[in-house]
């Protein structure tokens, strides 16, 4: 076979890999410092301790408008015996102008009297009363912030009131990021077969300048020994810390492990984590080198778990602790004694309870971490968690966005994207949350109570009706159907429709590839009615079996010719550019529980589905037909 | 007189002034919005919905090493009867390798063995096993981010890979600060009598910044109201919001108000805020603009209740909304119906509780912001709160930090700044907050569970022994005393000791203005013993009742010719170069109940009394002797 691969990679626990590496790392470095101007410091770190320059106030200040006086002056006045002050007694001040002796008070406007031979006062003056004495909020020489203090808005304000021009602050950590690999393409360039845009560089690049590091990405370096040992090389003499990405595994053109071998000496290759196990992580010359996998979910898990912490420890930032909440996971997750796995998930709340939903559990299901609200650990010691059970999240999110989130389980349609675009814009902080599972499959969840509403096109066969027959079969508590759009279900096949498939029955011609449904989607009842009222077989149709779980999916695979056929609504088949073969309409609509309908951001969701902008939207889409939207049924 | 003051000012709730102005501007605001590159995005905000250009894979692809094959190849194969596969009938595969028709499935590498013939396999393979079809992450089409999306990391990655180069984003709202004042002067210029050094412009840039926005900041404006009218008229048409600082109140030179009302329309002028009730809101030609109070806090609390909710507004920004806790406050706060007040406090977590101490309630004390873990706001309604009540705490610090701050409260002394700075530098993750109160203060809000530890330095007059009686006497529980430091007590007085004053003795001499220390201070218990001791009556002790809370304020007091002794510590002296006669030595301990002895903060607070880079800071300070440091005597 010709090609080479790596020995396997021995993993080790991910504590065990980061107290390694640290400790390594942090008995090499020398924190670096640099002096900046006060008003160029926001969000630095004080590499030490800072002291007031001046006192502030700079001097005894007036804390009214009135007049300055000398205390004793007034010793006598009372209502009975006013004391008139004469010109050269007093001072008149605003609030902030210098007392200076004698003066050494301050009487308020509104308590004196100003006659032809001078200010009458009716009361003594207290020495020192409203008198802001020198220092009263800075004394030189006190210490304004201490070490290690990330300045903020308000101690800019404070150290330029302190007489503080310049500030010794932690350099932000250098960091040099290699793209590598020879398939891989910068994101102007046009894919060709077996290209992959190169993107996981700009990430690291973002995910440094969060950590308050700076980033330096360099161009993408082919999968060449020679090359990637030149420019780490020439890198570790630059910068404070470099990143490889991908080539970290052991596959037959992964040389990144072979480089730091020469260059350095590798600490670590492969950590017990799920994404993210063929972690890199060296020291080269007094540099830490880090080797991050490919797949972008392992890339940023792997970022996360062992840049991050080193990035902290080189700029001396505070780890932000993600906050955490307890909450039901909706669904089993088998995972491995093997290794500590990060589980992204949706997160909502139902009913005063937090509900988890597991995303895409793929290495290269970069989605999952953008739709994810948060992460489930699954510790190495756990073969995992069952459906139901109470686990730990840490929140991507705020708690509060959250708790104002409709949830939504069921099956997918484009609009629920449209409605989750217009929520926030509309209503703010109000948004919509949608995990594509099905209808029957929102039905289920809605039942368990993790979710608010369930989008469902169930046919009914019998009746011929759409989703009240299953609503009222399923539930027990009183239900309301909200209801959503009618839309066009079709056969999508490429463009010029090369097979000549006009519809249901040549499904089950021998040279059509079909690409189905999961079991319990609408769609995939609807085309197993179809054929039972044809008398077709399911067996004979080719690929019944291949299930995708979205319409998109399905117009994607039809589109990359891995299939011919598939059934699915017209905007997925617009959207791919592919030609459609109407079947019929159909009716989307919610399935909710009436006690939910009163909730602030179910009313918002309801007026956002009756809204002219929503229309407007269905228009653009095509396929769609909403004059009903939004109109609630109490069943 | 000759000044002229402005009518006092009507003000109104907060939230109807928010209201009234926030709809106000609403009405006239066009969120503009600027096409960038994705990799200059990031913490910007979407302006619409973002959908994918390419799927992602972009082809199908292999999700293993191994071969690639057509699964119809391989329909006989079993353990009983391999099957042999030539090379016209297989591709060799890396993960991420694009797989072609006919090959439709990939047989892992650990599945095959390699013969002279060709592979052998064992068992058959099904269609499309370990391909990750097209657009399994992401279908083109698909919409990736909804608008209103803050720009995360991850989301450039996810943007490239679907390739998306551009997108359209919200604006930076472009922010006009004008500092004005014929008082106030820059930061680099050599402070006179009166001045004010200007850093609250200086603090709105960053506020600006830190909101997604862009603060353009201009020199200061003298108190003329025709440079006030030309310069904010000009920066209406530039700028999309204007502030102005100063000039707000109702003072003789406050002109912003009047200018205001010449260009354009005064919405709110005076909010039942404290501090920050001089706050005015105007709208110039369709531009919003804010009069902001002088004093920092006031100015701080305006732009946190005025002008951030409109940047927010503006730029699309979500709301933070702080952490809350539920508190025990330390102190009794009466606060007036008239307004809703804004209290700083320092926050710690004692015993599972949360107790929060009242700082420097002055509009002035910008170090009060600086000093605070977080506010709490007493509603306009409400006539204050009483010790021990429940409060709700606004937080700025994250709760964990929180919980692993050591409460300091009692006697003051510089070194607490300094173990303050050692702790978190030595410590990740811990830190030091300390309150001044003196040490019978600190003592009391030790029993009362609100601190983890009280410094004292209380003589007993009747033995001449420090601290430990007064714990015997004031605590029922199993007490400890660590042992802090020896420092030197004496009288400071201004350099070159002008009055001759040589001891306590001279103190009640007719020309000494003293300044003294609060009751219950242990500098206070020491001269009052010395007087004592020396048969001096305190009425003859011009001064004696004017008390200051710190060692540091007394040496300003002195240093600024408002007084002309005052007792203290060496470092104060120091600090403040006064001269300084020795009164003599005395003991600064830390009082701690037993039970919090074994907390981490606790000994790492130990640690650091007993560490080397302490020591040093002794020696550096002067007036310190600390071989006992960290000593733990149970009592």
């Amino acid at each position: 076979m010709g090609k080479k691969r790596n020995l396997y990679l021995n993993t080790i626990p991910v504590e065990e890999a980061q107290e390694k590496y640290l400790t390594a790392v942090s008995q090499i470095l020398s924190v670096k410092t640099e002096r900046i101007a006060v008003t160029e410091s926001l969000g630095r770190i004080t590499a030490e301790a800072i002291f007031a320059r001046y006192s502030s106030p700079l001097f005894n200040a007036s804390a009214m408008d009135g007049i300055a006086v000398k205390a004793e002056d007034t010793a006598e006045a009372s209502e009975t015996r006013p004391v008139i002050l004469t010109e050269d007694q007093y001072v008149v001040v605003d609030t902030g102008d210098p007392i200076h002796p004698p003066q050494d008070a301050v009487i308020m406007a509104e308590d004196i009297v100003e006659t032809d031979e001078g200010v009458r006062i009716t009361a003594s003056a207290a020495a020192w009363q409203h008198v802001r004495p020198i220092g009263e909020d800075i004394v030189a020489g006190e210490m304004i912030l201490p070490g290690n203090h990330r300045i903020r808005a308000i101690d800019v304000g404070v150290l330029l009131s302190a007489g503080i021009l310049e500030i010794e602050v932690v350099q932000r950590p250098q960091v040099a990021i290699f793209p590598t690999g020879t398939e891989i393409i910068e994101p102007e360039e046009q894919p060709e077969d077996g290209s992959i845009i190169e993107s996981n560089s700009r990430m690291f690049e973002n995910m440094v300048t969060e950590a308050g590091g700076v980033g330096h990405r360099f161009p993408p370096i082919i999968d060449d020994y020679q090359q990637i040992r030149d420019q780490v090389s020439a890198a570790v003499d630059q910068f404070d810390m470099v990143i490889v990405n991908a080539g970290s595994s052991a596959g037959t053109e992964d040389y990144t492990v072979h480089v730091l071998r020469e260059l350095g000496e590798v600490l670590v290759h492969g950590v017990a984590i799920k994404p993210g196990k063929p972690v890199i992580l060296a020291i080269v010359r007094g540099k830490p080198v880090i080797g991050l996998p490919g797949y972008p979910v392992s890339a940023y898990i792997g970022f996360e778990n062992f840049a991050l912490p080193l990035l902290q420890m080189m700029g001396r930032q505070q780890e932000q602790l993600a906050e955490t909440v307890e909450a039901s996971i909706s669904k089993r997750l088998v995972s491995s004694l093997k290794h500590r796995e990060y589980v992204r998930v949706k997160v909502g709340k139902v009913d005063d309870r937090f509900v988890a939903a597991p995303l895409a559990r793929g290495a290269g299901a970069a989605m999952s971490l953008v739709r994810a609200d948060g992460f489930c650990v699954i510790p190495q010691n756990s073969e995992g968690v069952e459906a139901g059970e109470s686990v730990q999240i840490e929140l991507y999110r705020s708690r509060s966005e959250i708790e104002n989130t409709v949830v939504v389980i069921g099956s997918h349609d484009l609009i629920l994207d449209v409605v989750a675009d217009l929520m926030p814009n509309q209503y703010k902080g109000m948004f919509v949350s949608s995990t594509h599972v099905g209808s029957m499959g929102g039905l289920m969840a809605l039942r368990r109570g993790e979710a608010h509403l369930a989008p469902v096109h169930l046919l009914d066969e019998a009746t011929g009706e759409y989703n009240v027959s299953y609503i009222r079969k399923m539930f027990h508590e009183p239900m309301a159907l909200i209801k959503g759009v009618h839309r066009i279900q079709g056969i999508m096949v490429k463009k010029g429709n090369p097979l000549g498939i006009q519809g249901i029955e040549d499904l089950a011609a021998d040279d059509v590839r079909y690409v189905n449904r999961q079991r319990g989607a609408g769609t995939r009842v609807l085309l197993d009615y179809q054929l039972q009222q044809k008398g077709i077989d399911p067996d004979h149709i080719k690929g019944y079996e291949r299930e995708m779980a979205t319409h998109m999916a399905v117009a994607a695979a039809v589109a990359s010719d891995s299939a011919d056929a598939g059934m699915g609504v017209l905007s997925a088949a617009k959207a791919m550019n592919l030609d459609f073969i109407e079947v019929g309409p159909e009716e989307y609509d919610f399935a909710i529980p009436q006690r939910f309908l009163e909730l602030p951001h179910i009313k918002a969701f309801l007026e956002i589905l009756q809204s002219a902008e929503f229309q407007d939207k269905l228009r653009e889409l095509g396929g769609y037909e909403g004059a009903e939207a939004g109109r609630v049924i109490l069943l």
